[in-house]
C-alpha cells in the first residue's frame, strides 16, 4: 500500500487550492436547520453533498427525504475482505446570529491569516470536507483501500429528530464494521485527539406566565408576581452554592469517576489557563471538587441558552411583562436519561415554581451520553494515522458536547464510532466568527488518508 | 357664574362628535418618546397641541426646544383677581409593542362599544383632551373664569429628563397658584378619585458579561458562570421570602403608615378581587403584612421590566451567551431618594454579584415620590366638581405610579398639584389595547368645566 499512501498524500498536497475552493462552495450555503426560512438552503446543501459523492464515483447516491430535512447517502464497495467504514457527517449549521458581531459575513467565507471564517467552517462542514478530500485523494491515486459508505444528515444542530427512524429503517444499507465520526475537535493545534466519551443533551423551553397581559408597573407593582422575577427565582434555584444542579434525582445515575479515569483526564494537556484564555471569562466557575476537564467532560451541567421578557429595546418602559421565557439545557453524562431529566425538571417546577404564576415546559431535544469502546481496529488505525502526521500519540478525551448519533449507531447498528476531528478550541463554533485553521485542516486530510490505508488488511 | 356653567355644559354636550374627532387626530400621531425613530412624530404632536391652543385664542403659544423633545406653552390671563391654574400634560406615549397583541392598530384609533382604543387614549392624550375640551366649552360660552397656563411636555414616558431644567429656567412664565395634573386615574367607573400621593421611580439597565463571546455549551458548560444564570441569581436575591427588597438600606427612609393613613387606605372601594380581575394573574403576590392598596400605593416595589440574553428565536441553540441584560425598576415611596437607591443597588451588586462575571449598571430615570397638601382651593374645587357629576364624594388615593413633575413643581415653583384623571383601571395603559371609556371621558369634560367655574372668586 506504500505506493497508494505516497501518491494520495502527494495528490492532497497538489490539490490544496482545489480543496479550498470546494470548501468555500459549501460554506456559502446558509443551511441553518433550526430556521424554516432556510429550508431551500438546506436542500441545496444536501444536493451539493450528493453531487460531490457522484463526482467521486460513489454508487447508490440518494437524497432521502425525512419529516424535516433530507439525508444524503452514497457508497463505494471495493473489496469484500476489507472493512466497511460508515462516514457520518452533517451538512446543517447553527444560526449565525448575532450577525453584527461577525467581522465578515457568516456565509461569505474569507481567509484571514491561517484561518477561514464562516458559519460551519469547523462545525462541521470543514470536517466533512477533510474526509471527502482524503477520499478523493485516494480514489485518484489507485483507489479506496476499504469500503466506504456516507451518511450525511441535515438535522444535527436541532437534535437529529429523524435520524433514528432513518437508521432503524435502513439497517442493511448502513451495515458496516464501524463509523468514522469527525464531528469532534482537538485539544489544541499540536495535540491530536480521539474522543472517548460524549455528553448527552436535554434541551427545554420554559415559559412563565403571570398576568393575562402586560401591566403598568406603577399601578400594579406590589400585587402580582412579576413573571420575569419569578423566572429568575426558578432558574436561580436550579444550582446550589456548590454549583451542583438541584433537580430532584438529577445525580442518581451519575457514576463517580474511577481513579484510573481521573488519572487519564489529569494527563490532558489543558488546564484552567487554557479555559480562561479560550473563554475570556474573568474567572472560572463550576461544580466544587472537580477539575476543569472533569467538569466539561465527565460531569453534567445546566445552562440557560436564552432569556426573553418584556421590554428589551433601547430606553425604558415601566411594564410588568405578562410572560418570561428561558431556553434551558443540560449536558448529560453516561446513564442519565433525557426523558428522566425531563421528569426531574417537571418535578422541580412542581415543587419550586411559585404558585402565583403559571408555567409551561416544552422538551426541545434530548440524547443520552455515550462512552466508546476503544478496543477496535478503527481506533488503532486512527491513533497511528494521527501520530504519523503530528508526531505525537493521540490524546483520549471525554468531550463536553453531544453527538447523539454515536449512541444511536451503537444501539441500532451495533457498531462503535471513531470520534475525532480537526477543529480547535478557539474555532468559535456556535458563535460569531466561526473559523477553521487551514494548516490543521490540511493535516487532517493527510491523517484521514493514513487512516484509510491503515485499515487495509495486510 | 350659573349662566356660564350651564351654557358651557350645554356646549360640551352639543360638541361630543367634534371632541371625539379631535381626540382621534392626536391619537393617530405615534409620538413614542423613547424611540428615536419617532422623533418627527413627537414634533408633529407638539405642533398639533400648539395649534389647538392657538385655535382657542391662547397667547404666547410657543414650542420650546429642549435637549430632547420640545415643550409646548400657552397662556390666557383673563382676570387679575382670579387664580392662575397651570395645566400640566404630556403628549408623548409609551411604545406600542408587542404590536401583534393589539386587536386594531395602536395608532389607528377605533371605537368599539363604549371605548376608544389606541396608544395614549388613557395615558394621557385622552386626559389632556378632557381639559382642552372643557377649556373650549368655557371659552365659547362666555369666557374662561380663571387664568390658565398650559405646560405640555414630550418626555414623560422617559422620565422627563429636561423638564426640571425648563421649569427652573421659566419660573416667572410658569408662576401660578396651583397646577392641575390630570395624569392619574380613577379607582373605578363610579368612583371619582383625587390622588393624594404618588410613588417615585428609579429605573436601571443591568448588563452581566461573562465570557468574551458566545460559547458552545457542550465544550464550555461547567467551566464558566453562564451570565444568564448569574443574572437570574442576582435578580432572585433582590427579594426575600417575605417579598421584601434586599438592597442594603432600601427601607431606611420608608415611613410606616400611621393608623389614620391605614384607615383611609382601607376605605378604598377596591380589594383583592379587583386586582385579580384587572391583572388576570392566577394569584396575588406582595410584601407580607400589607394590604393590596397599601402595597400598590404606600410601599416600594421592585420589578424586572425586561430580560434579554442568548438565543431567543424559534428552535434551539446550545449556546452559553456572552452577556445577559435586565431592565429593573423600583417604585419609591416618600423620603426614598432615587440616587440613594442607585447607590444601594450598586452596593447590592458589589456584595452579591458573583465574582466570576462582570456587571455594568446604567441609571435610566429617577424621581422621588410625592405627597400632596390637600388643603387648598384647587382640591376643594375639584372635589365639588367630581361630586356634581358623579353624585359621590371623591375618594383620595395613594397612586402606585410616578408623576415626577408633581414633586418638581413643589420644589421649583412652590405649588401643589391637583392630581386626578378619568382613566379606568382596565385601560391597559403601557400595554396592548390601551383604551379610554368614552362616557367617563365626557363626564370628565363636565367635571373640569365645574372645576374651573368653582375656582372663580364669588
Amino acid at each position: 500500500m506504500a505506493g497508494i499512501r505516497e501518491s494520495a498524500l502527494q495528490y492532497a498536497s497538489n490539490n490544496k487550492e482545489k480543496f479550498l475552493k470546494l470548501f468555500k462552495e459549501i460554506l456559502m450555503i446558509p443551511s441553518v436547520s433550526t430556521d424554516p426560512v432556510h429550508r431551500a438552503d438546506i436542500n441545496l446543501a444536501a444536493e451539493w453533498m450528493a453531487s460531490q459523492l457522484e463526482r467521486l464515483g460513489f454508487e447508490k447516491v440518494q437524497i432521502f427525504p425525512t419529516e424535516k430535512h433530507p439525508i444524503v447517502y452514497g457508497e463505494k464497495l471495493v473489496d469484500e475482505d476489507a472493512p466497511v467504514v460508515l462516514i457520518y457527517g452533517h451538512y446543517d449549521v447553527q444560526p449565525a446570529d448575532p450577525l453584527n458581531l461577525w467581522r465578515t459575513g457568516a456565509f461569505d467565507p474569507v481567509v484571514r491569516g491561517e484561518d477561514i471564517f464562516a458559519r460551519g467552517a469547523s462545525d462541521m462542514k470543514g470536517q466533512a470536507m477533510v474526509v471527502l478530500n482524503a477520499v478523493e485523494s485516494l480514489i485518484n491515486s489507485g483507489g479506496l483501500p476499504v469500503n466506504v459508505k456516507w451518511l450525511l444528515e441535515g438535522e444535527e444542530e436541532i437534535g437529529s429528530p429523524n435520524l433514528k427512524t432513518f437508521i432503524s429503517g435502513h439497517k442493511e444499507l448502513l451495515s458496516c464494521d464501524f463509523a468514522l465520526n469527525p464531528d469532534a475537535g482537538m485539544i489544541g493545534k499540536e495535540y491530536p485527539t480521539i474522543t472517548s466519551a460524549l455528553r448527552g443533551l436535554a434541551y427545554f423551553e420554559l415559559k412563565v406566565q403571570g398576568p393575562a397581559h402586560d401591566l403598568h408597573s406603577g399601578v400594579y407593582g406590589g400585587v402580582v408576581h412579576n413573571p420575569a422575577n419569578a423566572l429568575a427565582e426558578i432558574i436561580s434555584g436550579m444550582h446550589d452554592s456548590n454549583g451542583r444542579i438541584t433537580l430532584p434525582g438529577f445525580y442518581d445515575k451519575v457514576q463517580e469517576l474511577t481513579s484510573e479515569e481521573k488519572k487519564e483526564i489529569a494527563r490532558l494537556p489543558i488546564d484552567e489557563n487554557h479555559f480562561l484564555k479560550m473563554t475570556g471569562a474573568p474567572a472560572l466557575y463550576g461544580e466544587t471538587g472537580f477539575s476543569v476537564n472533569e467538569r466539561t467532560g465527565a460531569r453534567p451541567t445546566l445552562d440557560v441558552n436564552g432569556l426573553l421578557s418584556g421590554f428589551t429595546e433601547e430606553g425604558s418602559k415601566t411594564v410588568i411583562p405578562a410572560w418570561a421565557m428561558a431556553k434551558i439545557s443540560m449536558r448529560l453524562v453516561p446513564y442519565q436519561d433525557p426523558s428522566e431529566v425531563h421528569q426531574q425538571l417537571i418535578r422541580y417546577l412542581e415543587e419550586h415554581a411559585p404558585k402565583d404564576i403559571r408555567w409551561e415546559l416544552i422538551a426541545m431535544a434530548g440524547s443520552p451520553a455515550s462512552v466508546s469502546n476503544l478496543n477496535n481496529i478503527g481506533v488503532r488505525a486512527m491513533e497511528n494515522a494521527l501520530e504519523r502526521v503530528w508526531g505525537t500519540r493521540a490524546f483520549y478525551r471525554r468531550e463536553g458536547g453531544s453527538i447523539p448519533v454515536v449512541r444511536e449507531m451503537q444501539s441500532l447498528l451495533g457498531i462503535e464510532s471513531i470520534i475525532c476531528g480537526f477543529g480547535l478550541p478557539d474555532d468559535n463554533i456556535h458563535a460569531p466568527n466561526e473559523k477553521m485553521n487551514l494548516p490543521t485542516w490540511y493535516r487532517g486530510i493527510e491523517a484521514v488518508i493514513h487512516f484509510f490505508i491503515n485499515l487495509k488488511p495486510e
